[in-house]
């Protein structure tokens, strides 16, 4: 049998520490290196800052020096989880492909890079095939519940006439920093100074999954329009790492749109919050698609995010590991799936 | 440009001629040939019997024999749509393949052929690769609902423990042959002893979607257990082309599960019946797989049957053109999507 799937992991936080724990859980498979700069986790054991038992494994220690960690044979695919967006991602990505290793992004713009960077998805493209490896950005949203599931379900339909993909989520489960970037707790002007100077990030990722579905279904978008609103509370909301207190905002509603010839077809709504539940709002992933057959799909409640994240980019390994070289995107590899036997077992 | 994607179509019934009208409303697509023996469509022009304008379209005029419309050159792929099983669908299947042309069939059994005909499967391999061709078994279910639906949705998870496929459909849109097939309308006495002579086929395809599903996740199946009921209906109950009294069978509930070490894993639930509203029964495709983080959805209505099997095989021309020469599955091809752009755009 050939020898296990060799991962490396490059930022270590939320997402990366918990793709940790996941292939730890999973046969036929070693993280072999891990970067962070991190001050409180460099040069500790992996096992030590994720709270594991090493067992009989080989040590893992956290080096804040890409150099140690990423370089020719080191590993089969670093999984990257160090930024949002495509342009501060990208000197990391290249570095990558350069040691002729394979990668997986956990940016958000990386989940389809043609759409707002397509200079630079080209430039990845050429660095991925000279090297012979392949590049994927996933994650849950996008990667998944917006775009590639809205996707597979238009396969049913003999014509699409229009998309609407709604997630409702709890902001809940998230850290401090979530909470920073989607404005929980500040108030109304706050917010709306933050959105106006850019400083309010709110989801990342509308642009990508429009493009996502308009490519596949061969939809030419002319132009694509985004909002983004307070969600104020009207009762004091806490949950584990935030608070808003009545009047304030408890989480942002984002919206957008995909035009075609002039109309609005592809509709995204994606209110987020903490504490939904309080105010009576049930959360869950809706995606209705007009056209024939009509599909009209509920996930209740919606997948969570953390999770779901960090099982996309881990379930996606053998896809990108067995994938011709270049920039892959999740419309051109198959489906994503649980590993639930032993990873060595997908790998051709 | 390149010049339009050539479609061959074999078997003209429901599904064949439903295909063929899809393909008429779309760009960068020509249907070169029917064939079918149905003595009503002989010789007839496809136009005519699809009741559709012909406008400045080649004429096609259906053959019953299969050497006037697939041989080498002829098309590029040939959509078959005229058994439900492997073993019966083989001659056919193997003879495209020797033209050197791919093919898409509409075979439950084909949607994972690797289930129950294993040796076959293996064959068709071998031929398709000797000729430079690749074959696809798909439609609505097998082929999405129940399976690959189900294993899109474990891509988003960390851990997998439990799957429930349930669809609960409504047979009130089809026609004789279904009727017959699932025992609407006969009694329960009827329905008992079609099922023990296996004269019943009732729904083909749940060692396929299961077998799929665990290769997928990576489950070794032990056993594959299948239950096949009546439907008793307490009311009349009347369809366009079914009719159950009180007491007879109004369709069929179809059961399986697959065991790993012991323990039925995979649950498939499956009634189907005419007029279930006329009972207070809710259609819908619903899956809820166990584990985390858990995931719970629901296609309320259920997807349309005869539509969503149409749009699977025809939306997957591009993926089987595209393919690597070999037997391919669902899950070794990028994802099913609505077809609104040229199909030539699509063709690498």
């Amino acid at each position: 049998m050939r020898e296990n799937v060799k991962v490396a992991i490059w930022g270590f936080g939320a997402m990366g520490g918990g793709m940790a724990e996941m292939l730890l859980t999973k046969k036929g498979v070693d993280i072999v290196g891990v970067c962070d700069r991190h001050e409180t986790r460099v040069g500790k054991s992996m096992f030590e800052v994720l709270g594991v038992e090493k067992g009989d494994r080989p040590e893992v220690i956290i080096s804040a020096n890409i150099e140690d960690v990423v370089y020719p044979g080191a590993a089969d695919v670093v999984l990257c989880a160090t930024d949002s967006f495509t342009k501060s991602a990208f000197p990391r990505l290249k570095y990558c492909l350069e040691q002729k290793i394979n990668v997986i992004s956990t940016a958000e713009e990386m989940a389809y890079p043609q759409a707002q960077q397509p200079e630079l998805a080209k430039q990845l493209d050429e660095i991925a095939k000279t090297n012979g490896v392949s590049i994927l950005g996933t994650g849950i949203n996008p990667g998944l519940i917006m775009d590639l599931l809205v996707v597979i379900l238009t396969g049913c339909m003999t014509n699409l006439e229009h998309v609407e993909a709604k997630r409702v989520n709890s902001l809940s489960p998230f850290g401090h920093t979530v909470m920073e970037e989607q404005g929980v707790g500040i108030t109304v002007d706050e917010f709306d100074k933050g959105v106006a100077d850019g400083t309010l990030a709110g989801h990342v990722g509308f642009e990508e999954s429009i493009a996502m579905i308009a490519d596949a279904v061969g939809w030419k978008v002319d132009k694509v329009e985004t909002q983004m609103k307070s969600i104020v509370t009207d009762v004091d909301r806490k949950s584990p790492h935030g608070f808003a207190a009545a009047g304030n905002v408890a989480g942002v509603n984002m919206t957008g749109q995909g035009f075609v010839a002039g109309q609005p077809i592809i509709d995204m709504i994606h209110p987020q919050q903490i504490e939904p539940e309080q105010v009576g709002v049930n959360t869950g992933d809706y995606i209705t698609l007009k056209g024939s057959p009509e599909v009209n799909m509920a996930i209740t409640p919606e997948v969570e995010g953390g999770l779901g994240t960090i099982a996309m980019c881990v379930n996606m390994i053998p896809q990108i590991i067995n994938a011709d070289p270049g920039l892959k995107t999740m419309l051109d590899l198959p489906v994503p799936r649980a590993i639930q036997g032993d990873i060595r077992d997908r790998i051709k």
